[in-house]
């Protein structure tokens, strides 16, 4: 008879504040990623607070149904912390101080330049038995033991102490699973959604290797995806479906791992020896400052005006008063002459300039909120476009700036001017 | 018989991204919270991938055990997301289109200018008899059915969609669980950690009522005291412990709510009918930015400068070649000669100059990177100072566009010159 079990590795994290949410865990998502890496994804994660039962019930459980339990929590020095204890319980082991976790503490609160007290050694109390994981970063030691047949491995909560034990952590899960080095290739992408890939994906009817496996992770304003093989031999495969994708969707695609608009643009504006200018009124200033949050944008940048007043349209970028009281700011010779002038004051070889309404008030019938011109490109080949976005403030200025950034790539990049984002409701 | 039954709210995060580590899950923090704020602290939380069979083991699981089940994630237009489906399998009845929620995902692709596709269509689909939540900011409702006797809720997976439903998911909750109102006040603190606050406190030696419970939150760049009493009765305290922490260190309290340094100001100079203007090298527009996130900044912002190049500071804001050759970017009479240029520009009666090395590259042994002067205040009352803050170039131009904001904000509101982040090493 074979017994079929369910098998994979579960994680458990546990503390009051999470469950209260006054912290958001990242922990998890560093163990996962680790672990993903290898090839092995984590089948659930279950949070619960600093409370025996539900401990004792839920790593029951979980050690029941997994080869693996990873714990991050529960290892510090107060009563709450109550991980050793109940793992010790469940083990069927007593709860016992091990010489070496006790150096261990004793040299921290040496080092520290305090005497060890009695919360401080319950630290080195582990499961008879344990195996002791070392924590070169803080005085709780992680161990690993069985229950029932699972491996448990207790990790601390606090962010530095776990990363520096990641190693041991993964060593003792790959003794009871199979791990591998998943070949991922993640690339960035703006302006075209989720459920558009899948579309444009099914309507091409290309057949798609089983092998490789697309997934997605939205950003914002950016869309990554990812190409993953579990298998050398699979490479070639994964490169043709990177093939595929440039060919239905290639202008969206920016780059690949950590590609950003800003520094797709940079790339871009180094290879042509190009600088860049923004003039920004509904932005005002986020264009700039995501060009400028990339290392290395001094090559390319020396300017920006935050024109947010009429008046600093007109007096810092030559914006024609007529023109201003004729049209209002949000109209295309308004941007259209916005960018003219940063360009000429800048000396930039290409620019962004927009006016828009960024809201909550001032809307109107004609000019609702959401409505945005855009100007972009170098003195002798000028663009402009309107478009409206609705939602708020704050997704407005961000999608604005981010398609700011991405039609300058476009222009230097010949690629089409009518991005996917503009066939959306434009004026 | 009294059958005894566990009780109490679980929460469910759906998400193969969560499983993979690929994104970091702030969502269920966000609800927790704010269940916690009516005193119910959620009891678990289980995270799993889009698997059917293990999203119906899970809900069936967590929906025997719990009066309420909140569900987060798996309601978008792809085949990876199955909560309407296994929810309606559990809940026995038939998944079918609403058409409420019809229409609503037609007006949604209305406003986006596109024609609803199948994918779309799906969203319209929820287990029949459920009650819809309506998602103001997104096409995909939540809806709210019975699996056992457990309620369960479902939201989707986008943090500004979750956010927008919560007062709908909170209501839908209390039917079945006793809430109150715990009374919360929230203070938003810049330039002040946690430990400092903790040891003004000690130091103070005043007594703090065991009724008032102070807690923490560290966002970025400011910290969040929270004061929660569950009683009406203990308000009286609640403000003593309030005048207690502004007494102690009232100058780093910006405001209540979810104020920010930039509202704050905003605040402040409306109330003197001012306006501001900010001169930004390093920072790259971040300054300009943060002022022009908040509504109705058009009321006290008029311009600002991104002068990031040496010649744009010269020909923009007026410094003087000889200093900027003498003395460098990054040197008092170059911060000083930005602020009078941005001052006089546009006309505004406060504004900031910062010019420093945000790294990783640019520094030497004299200046570091981290390195940053700082010019505020009006024409003739100006300040400038010199600090070194290192870390990452993200981090130093976020600091120092905190600090910016807040030094502006000390100045109008004649606050002491030398915040507390000022104490740290500076020139």
């Amino acid at each position: 008879m074979t017994v079929i079990r369910p098998a994979g590795v579960a994680l458990l994290m546990t503390g009051d504040e999470l469950m209260r949410g006054d912290t958001v865990d990242s922990n998890s998502a560093h163990i996962a990623q680790a672990l993903t890496e290898r090839g092995v994804v984590v089948r659930e994660k279950t949070t619960v607070g600093d409370d025996r039962d539900l401990l004792l019930e839920t790593i029951a459980r979980l050690a029941k149904d997994h080869d693996v339990l990873i714990i991050n929590g529960g290892l510090g020095p107060t009563s709450d912390d109550l991980t050793s204890e109940v793992v010790a319980q469940l083990a069927n082991t007593p709860l016992k101080e091990h010489p070496d976790a006790r150096s261990h503490v004793e040299a921290w609160c040496q080092r520290l330049g305090v005497t060890p007290n009695e919360s401080n050694l319950k630290q080195a109390k582990v499961p008879f038995g344990a195996t002791l994981i070392d924590n070169p970063t803080g005085s709780a030691m992680g161990f690993s033991t069985d229950i029932y047949r699972c491996r448990v491995i207790t990790t601390p909560g606090v962010p530095r102490e776990l990363k520096a034990m990641m190693a041991s952590v993964l060593a003792l899960t790959s003794e009871r699973i199979t791990t591998q080095n998943a070949h991922t290739r993640r690339l960035q992408t703006f302006g075209i959604g989720e459920s558009t890939i899948q579309q444009l994906l099914n309507d091409s009817e290309l057949p798609w290797p089983p092998s490789v496996n697309l997934g997605f992770r939205a950003g914002m304003p950016q869309l990554e995806l990812k190409l993953t093989v579990n298998n050398e031999d699979d490479l070639p495969q994964q490169q043709h479906c990177f093939e595929q994708l440039n060919a239905l969707f290639g202008d969206h695609i920016l780059g690949e791992g950590d590609t950003t608009l800003a520094s797709a643009l940079q790339q871009t504006l180094r290879a042509q020896g190009k600088t860049v200018t923004a003039a920004e009124s509904c932005t005002g200033g986020l264009i700039a400052s995501m060009i400028t949050r990339e290392p290395g944008s001094s090559a390319i940048f020396n300017a920006g005006y935050v024109t947010y007043a009429n008046a600093s349209k007109r007096d810092t970028l030559g914006v024609s008063q007529e023109d201003l009281d004729k049209h209002g700011a949000v109209s295309e010779p308004v941007v259209r002459q916005m960018l003219a002038g940063a360009l000429e004051r800048s000396g930039a070889d290409i620019g962004i300039a927009v006016s828009g309404i960024a809201g909550p008030s001032g809307g109107t019938d004609e000019k609702p909120v959401g409505t945005v011109w855009l100007a972009w490109g170098s003195k002798d080949a000028m663009q402009s476009h309107c478009v409206v976005i609705p939602g708020s403030r704050d997704l407005f200025q961000n999608l604005v700036a981010a398609a700011g950034l991405d039609l300058m790539r476009r222009q230097l990049l010949a690629l089409p001017a009518q991005p996917h984002y503009f066939t959306r409701k434009t004026q």
